[in-house]
């Protein structure tokens, strides 16, 4: 499938990231820097234990970053001071043309790659280098030749931190590729009667235009199953379950996208279930509305748990206390128990947003972005409100003067909802990568036209 | 989703299982089997290097058999002396319960796996015990205490290689799965302009049936790429091409199903496509003449070879020579360079064929089922025929005078053609489990048919 037409005679700039990475390396510990390589090996295939089939395939990250090549078995030299830029790929293997066809010719990658040379794995001279893991080479190189360095890393990360216009547009194009298959979704929901069946709707739209592999398992629940954060089990019968939770994200040369929409499966929102649905676009739009560079992430993420308590206040799950206590008491945290959202790039969860997972704040601690935010970073913005027994166990025992259980009571056959939208931080504010609706007027539109059509074929 | 109806209300015969890998092991070493205990772990969920998501997940089959657990970090035991089966759950951890929910409890497990005890992992207390993989518990245990031993793998092996009716059953099931996107690929093709959307409608279909792990990855091929044997980039655009090869199939419960349909992308066979796909069903045909307990795999095999030659003779593609001349020299080893099939059951390529692929016979080194047919084993039939430009070059040069290359110039766009079954082996003979025809006319009535019906839709 052709690359979107902005990105058509260019090639993914490979060699600008590793001058990137060497930047940052330099400004961390220029004389560690100084004269450096970097040698990166992609990911090998393997062979599923006492099997001959081999494992689906994830290009190493890294790797990708420094070449945009997916071939397994590749590697990569980076010359610090002549500023050369060398792929290795995988030897030939004679035997294996019959099986897999004839292998992308060193002529071919050259045009293909942003790299200054191409040759064979069984060309590597090795020079001291920095890498990412040195285990992969102990075997065949003496290990004082390469390192792994915490501040090699640190210049990796912080390059993929910041996007350039050419991983933006792979970024925008997942993001469409997403927008088609969650809009099938919606319009599949009269022949869906198993979580199952919205699962394949998405995979088959996401492979229909070239996306093989997803950013991430898609979670797929119904009814009670939305209050688990990460379900992927997606086989229970939807039948008698209005709230759908889809959160599932195309790749696309391994760029990643994640989008979460919610709606009833017939259309018609019930009461409750638009209400939570109403506060979480609230939550989601007052995040936006102080979403820039400069502004801390932490700051976007506790406004949409004040944005929550007032409104479970009108809502009359929370009891008549101020917001400030029942914020300083964290009654909130387990109604929303994520993060507002994480940095996005070539992974789901991309690098650089140094998470404090043992932050003794149960409002901070899972959130995975603790930086001020930079212009072309690309982040999510997700807020969720989520009705968990268990995880609301404690919270009903020890926080219950705070909670209307008899209000709450009505809530927990939602499960929960979450929005969730792909953002790229612009110098004035904001871009929203992805484009399907969230209004739930015209969600429940597109159902039920399609509904509607539905049966007006099958008559 | 829900068990073929057959199989409500039982369970996967584990226990079983279990006896029949001791009978094994008595049988190929007494004192060694006498009083032993086995042990095996399951897969357990792994990280991918650098990044926060887990791997896809595919269980050990060796465990499977022993359980039919599909929970990752699991682990069961066997004491042969005294018949006891136990199986050991994952440690719960509670951190997660949020993000995957919660897990099977004790009491369920017992009430769905066919063991006699069920613990947590926690509580293994360890004994000395053949195992599969001992560096898994090098670390936990003395290694002194486990220990890995091929005979075992050979009672192992010899189990699985004989299919009870449980399992029979699951592969029927996953048979028909199969035969369903089967038939939905040619149903449509009118809208496929790309090899990906073969694959997307196999997987849609796949996926809504419940199959959310395939046996293998889906082979998509159109035109010359059909001649690659695995080919799995699925991408090229196959606008002008006729000739379509899908091998794929469905997995249940682990079981694999592995069918290969070939038809042209409009319905109209062409000329050259016909006759080749006619020559391979004959393969096919004669193959089956032969397929009973106690027949010899290389027999079966080696027919579908002189069946080639015959009609390539027929064809004119190989010259006027006797058959056992051709026969002697292999001319026909590369156009159909794999063998005529394999075991099937936990694994695509199952365990207990014996391959030896070192064999000098270029008709026999790809075999990879060796040994003479016994009742209640799956074996696939699936001749093929191929144009490879890369695998024929040295036969062309060397074989010269027996091959017309006028002629054979006529054959080159199909690039292949392969039909693939999946057979049980019968007290009598043989019952092919998937159903999909392979009749070349209702294939072009299938194809031609839908093309009629999207048409006249859109009118």
């Amino acid at each position: 499938m052709s690359q979107p037409r902005a990105l058509i005679g260019k090639k993914y700039p490979a060699k600008q990231h590793a001058r990137n990475v060497y930047n940052h390396f330099k400004s961390k510990n220029a004389s560690k820097a100084q004269g450096s390589f970097f040698f990166i090996s992609g990911e090998n295939l393997e062979l599923y234990k006492y099997c001959d089939q081999t494992k689906p395939i994830r290009q190493n990250r890294y790797f990708y970053y420094l070449t945009g090549c997916e071939i397994p078995g590749s590697h990569v030299l980076y010359d610090t001071e002549k500023d050369e830029l060398t792929l290795y790929l995988p030897d030939v293997d004679k035997e294996d043309i019959m099986w897999s066809g004839l292998p992308l010719s060193k002529e071919a990658a050259l045009e293909k790659y942003d790299v200054d040379e191409v040759k064979y794995a069984a060309e590597i001279e090795f020079t001291k280098a920095f890498t990412t893991d040195i285990n992969q080479w102990n075997k065949k190189f003496e290990t004082s030749l390469i390192e792994s360095d915490s501040d090699f890393f640190y210049a990796l990360d912080e390059s993929r931190l910041i996007k350039d216009d050419y991983e933006i547009e792979l970024m925008r194009h997942a993001a469409k590729l997403t927008d088609n298959c969650h809009l099938a979704v919606m319009s599949a929901t009269p022949i869906e009667t198993n979580q199952t069946h919205i699962h394949a709707e998405f995979m088959y739209h996401a492979l229909r235009q070239g996306s093989k592999y997803q950013s991430y398992d898609p979670i797929c629940c119904s009814g009670e199953s939305c209050s688990t954060l990460h379900y992927v089990k997606n086989d229970e019968e939807i039948n008698d379950q209005r709230s759908i939770l889809i959160d599932a994200g195309c790749e696309w040369n391994c760029y990643a996208s994640d989008v979460t929409r919610c709606f009833p499966i017939n259309g018609d929102w019930t009461k409750e279930h638009l209400e939570i649905y109403n506060l979480v676009l609230k939550m989601q739009e007052e995040a936006y509305k102080l979403m820039k560079p400069g502004a801390k992430w932490e700051d976007l993420h506790l406004k949409a748990h004040r944005v929550l308590i007032e409104g479970f206040k009108e809502l009359g799950i929370f009891k008549d206390y101020p917001v400030e206590e029942l914020f300083e008491n964290k009654v909130s945290a387990r109604f929303f128990p994520h993060g507002l959202g994480h940095l996005l790039g070539l992974d789901t969860h991309d690098v650089g947003g140094y998470a404090n997972y043992s932050d003794p704040d149960p409002l901070l601690c899972y959130l995975r972005l603790r930086r001020p935010l930079e212009t072309n970073m690309v982040v999510t913005n997700e807020p969720g409100c989520y009705f968990s027994p268990f995880l609301l166990e404690d919270v009903l025992e020890e926080k219950s003067k705070y909670i209307n259980r008899e209000v709450l009571d009505k809530y927990w056959y939602i499960g929960g909802v979450r929005i969730e939208d792909d953002v790229l931080i612009t110098k004035d504010g904001y871009e929203i990568l992805n484009k399907i609706t969230k209004d739930p007027k015209e969600i429940s539109d597109i159902i039920k036209n399609s509904l509607n059509r539905k049966f007006h074929n099958i008559v």
